[in-house]
């Protein structure tokens, strides 16, 4: 099986990224660079129309969206940290997190720098990136409270949850929320930059 | 085992809805009435702190999340039409088409009545407002173009896509898009229209 991921600096792919190093498969890395826009060049429209990142390329065809890729690396990998668990209630747990994370979480973060995919307005586009700081509170808070369990998102067990919410963690002090004021993000977001895989992730774009 | 399923009326609870009605699974249905707020009061609260709709609360606890309620419910219908595919690859499409669903499409018809959930300002809002057919197309060309093989969304096998796409595709006349555009898409919502599951869907509010 020949696996090439397309990924971009700070952008969601980090999540997928991670979940691959965990995963211990082989895999090709392809950059999108995002300042070049090459997202939406003819080439890379080829392999995803979305003009957006991540996306898997296998022997079968493309594979695209944060959820889908990190549950696909979970089944490739079933010997690694980020098996699914077999039973049904656990395993649909993590899906709601992620799923969580895709539809409000990462849509509350683009509001403030793609606010033109939902209007044209410079004035409403300001105003959607005022906001950010306090509606991302509003996510973390709840996941804070409601959903980490720790020491990761589902309790002992490291799931494809942890590499997501890291990623998205680490966009707060960008999105100006303190994470000191989350003590159970933050102590979940020290533990994942200890794990040789995010050690990885983060010095590749580094290293050049 | 017991399902209690928390939904209200032209909510996206209407896609899970129409899949328990596919599972042949028994459930209770508990309407949650938007227009008396009930989605903040505090009994339901307790059952979902989100304060959205669906929610299927089962033995071992409360699942919330369309995407995470659909696969939830194929995998306990594995005999019905939901079943998902054992292949990872046909599997993951499903789970991409549905992420696309809740985090792009989903979060687009959301601008229009759900505004003050990313901005305060009564003009931003009125800009995005305004801007949802725009967004709404441009989603719709997109799975008419790219996505939606036919006659279901992933071809000749129904899956927990179809009942998905056809809650979202009602959206589109409140949403000042003509479906007349796109013809894939118009002939998926007439062949869902047609399935006992949805019948019995649409008439459980307007039989009261």
């Amino acid at each position: 099986m020949s696996i090439k991921f397309y990924t971009s600096q700070q952008s969601i792919g980090v999540a997928s990224h991670i979940a691959l190093e965990e995963s211990g498969l082989k895999y090709d890395l392809v950059e999108v660079d995002f300042s070049q826009n090459q997202q939406k060049s003819g080439d890379y429209l080829k392999v995803n129309p979305k003009a957006r990142v991540p996306s898997l390329v296998l022997d079968r065809g493309v594979l695209t969206e944060t959820p889908a890729i990190l549950t696909y690396i979970a089944q490739q990998a079933h010997e690694s940290a980020l098996a699914l668990p077999h039973d049904p209630f656990d395993q649909a747990q993590i899906h709601s997190f992620n799923s969580y994370l895709c539809s409000t979480v990462h849509v509350a973060h683009a509001h403030k720098q793609r606010g033109e995919r939902w209007v044209n307005d410079e004035s409403a586009i300001k105003a959607m990136r005022e906001n950010v700081p306090k509606t991302m509170a509003v996510c973390i808070d709840f996941i804070e409270k409601e959903m980490l369990r720790g020491p990761w998102v589902h309790g002992k067990t490291f799931s494809i949850s942890d590499p997501y919410l890291y990623r998205i963690s680490s966009w707060l002090e960008g999105d100006g929320v303190d994470i000191n004021r989350y003590p159970k993000v933050k102590a979940h977001h020290s533990a994942m930059a200890e794990r040789d895989s995010v050690k990885a992730v983060e010095s590749y774009f580094t290293a050049g």
